[in-house]
């Protein structure tokens, strides 16, 4: 753990830390995300990093003591480097999909958890639409922290057994992510337990970075010139702009990736509100889209996403569901890489940028694939359901191959 | 890679590595298995590997050249050292839910994969119950080789869902796995393609035996006194076997653990071959077990797995579907680790030992969970079926709280 304070991203006042400040007290929990801030002149690294350790060695970078059995098991996801695919000369695939719970979110959940037993809490809530819940978790399970969960009913099947097998209180309502999560802040806050929603909590965004710090560990310290993620709350977008900068501000890299932040076209408010310019300010909308981890319609990180994308000069695009489910089966069958609906909605993404010839063969890709294609099994059903054979109908099928 | 040579398991006639040889050509598919032998005298390594790194780092103790844009993501699964749980002071689990394809089954198919890019082949093929075929789809998606896969129908949703994603030309037989074991030895050595077959292409086990190494090697070259692993083929419980006598055999351990192998109570053909003595015969024998990975009624491997039972004095045993069940659930919420069945067997086994008192609390255990809870949320199908509420219902619900 390093020293650290927090400020307000709207006034940019300053608050030392305390047990329950989760956002600045003038502004609100909307406009008044508060960020981490380091003294970066007295944080003194190198180039020494692993290729495969977890998110502990960038504990100089994070402002919590890392004191769990699951610490350890948290980041050092493969970084998957492929050469001339989907006419890239290079393309890198940061998949998350393969961690504890399946999903980028365990690097979040690790450093609640973690800041829950500094403080001396009991308990810890979250409302998520099933990533952050499952991650939470299976990663507290082995602490004494008591969980509930905040999930909307339609969470698919594979994360609700995450939960109930990991021993969380589940309450799945009726009703959408951001009606849950308004539910949750309402009960989870007046309990006084630690609450672990995104944009709320403030340390959630300095787990989620080291996703950025590891693309560049992993492909010696080179930057890629472009950085494909897929956006809901706009969290973890943000925490991507926030890890490459830091690595750009410490000297570790010379500069920044283009990134592009990725919405269904059915959950695509935060593109709407930064298109719109200056102020950026929350809003809520209707949506629907298959891919369920993104399906966000009162998005809570707008405006430090729409500051960074701003500052670093990145762009928020969308694609439909259609091509949403047509990326699982591209990116499956061409990289061995299995994606639940939001990941894939990365590669669309990329693959929409390609189509209309923004990129060139000669500039480096890396998607950033957020969760396991085994999460969410449902979304791909109709390509599931494959025939069944008796022994004559497969030899007869197999006759003149 | 490093010098080897082949030796049948039963007439011990040893062969010179060839293209497409599975088995020795004297005692045939079933007695004749072939094991990998090197000149253990020959090779100096030291106790220097890496907790983290990846099944390459093994190179030396492996009989294949790794070239695939995979070989770095396979290997190097968590070993999670959890203290004063069950009534043990220390129990470790070696997680491979955390791999690829989410199953132990990826050291295996990479090496198969290399092996086949080696000796030229263009089509590879295997049976399965369903985890070693989505690994090899998974992993072989990047390579030029068409894969072939045999599966009984029955093979759990999940599963099926990564053989598709991966663009595998998937064949599910109305039948048993050892029906569809049976017709793809027919089909696919007739069509000259590269068998991933259990038991029958000897390499797979060196890729199993990592596992083994990394135990080791993640525990600070400490044996542990029990290690569980749950039983279908034979094939995880021979190379762990082979893996821990190796590391033995070259110095960097001072003994073997005691191994006990856990079947499916509807479902222990090995454990009953084992108990009944030499000579160790294979049989075949109707089963029915909720553990699909396990579900094995003609195991492939029984020689070798009771050879080396009987050599290293390790153990059979086995557990009712409702304690894999139970399992499941008390593992999860203990620990965090999500498990399909098969995986959970392992820790079944070891608390029905645990009950017995034939484990003392001061012995430690090793667990191998061979795969991932995702992979088959059917099997906890009743425990997932959590209500859902309406907004006042969880305000009712939390308010005693």
């Amino acid at each position: 753990m390093t020293n650290y304070r927090l400020r307000c991203i709207s006034c940019e006042k300053e608050y030392v830390p305390q047990r329950s400040l989760y956002y600045c007290q003038e502004c609100g929990p909307l406009m008044g995300t508060l960020e981490v801030i380091y003294d970066y002149d007295n944080i003194k690294i190198g180039r020494d990093f692993s290729k495969t350790a977890s998110i502990t060695q960038f504990s100089d970078l994070l402002p919590v003591k890392f004191q769990t059995d699951m610490d350890s098991f948290v980041g050092g996801t493969p970084l998957i480097r492929l050469k001339n695919l989907f006419g890239s000369d290079e393309i890198m695939i940061k998949f998350d999909g393969v961690s504890m719970s399946g999903s980028y979110k365990d690097r979040a959940s690790i450093i609640a958890i973690n800041k829950a037993i500094e403080y001396g809490f009991d308990t810890i809530f979250c409302a998520s639409t099933g990533n952050a819940a499952s991650s939470l978790a299976i990663l507290s399970a082995n602490t004494k922290l008591r969980t509930y969960i905040f999930v909307p009913s339609t969470i698919p099947k594979g994360k609700l057994a995450q939960l109930v097998a990991a021993g969380a209180i589940v309450l799945p309502l009726i009703g959408t992510y951001d009606e849950a999560f308004d539910i949750s802040m309402d009960i989870g806050l007046k309990k006084g337990w630690y609450c672990r929603n995104s944009a709320i909590n403030p340390y959630l965004l300095e787990g989620k970075k080291t996703g950025a710090y590891e693309i560049i560990v992993q492909n010696d310290y080179k930057v890629p010139d472009f950085c494909f993620v897929s956006v809901g709350d706009g969290t973890v977008v943000s925490s991507l702009f926030k890890g490459f900068m830091e690595f750009n501000r410490l000297g570790l890299t010379d500069r920044m990736p283009k990134i592009i932040g990725v919405q269904a076209e059915g959950a695509s408010t935060l593109k709407r509100v930064f298109e719109n310019g200056k102020p950026y300010l929350p809003v809520e909308e209707k949506v629907h889209t298959i891919a369920d981890s993104i399906s966000v319609g009162n998005p809570r990180d707008v405006i430090k996403a729409c500051q960074y994308m701003e500052k670093y000069d990145g762009e928020f695009i969308s694609v439909s569901d259609e091509e949403i489910l047509k990326g699982i089966m591209t990116l499956g069958s061409t990289t061995g890489v299995f994606s639940e609906p939001a990941g894939a909605t990365a590669f669309a993404g990329y693959m929409k940028m390609m189509r209309n010839r923004r990129i060139s063969p000669e500039q480096s890709v890396c998607l950033v694939i957020t969760g396991n294609g085994l999460k969410d099994i449902h979304a791909v059903e109709n390509a599931v359901n494959v025939n069944n054979y008796k022994k004559e109908e497969i030899y007869n099928m197999l006759e003149g191959v």
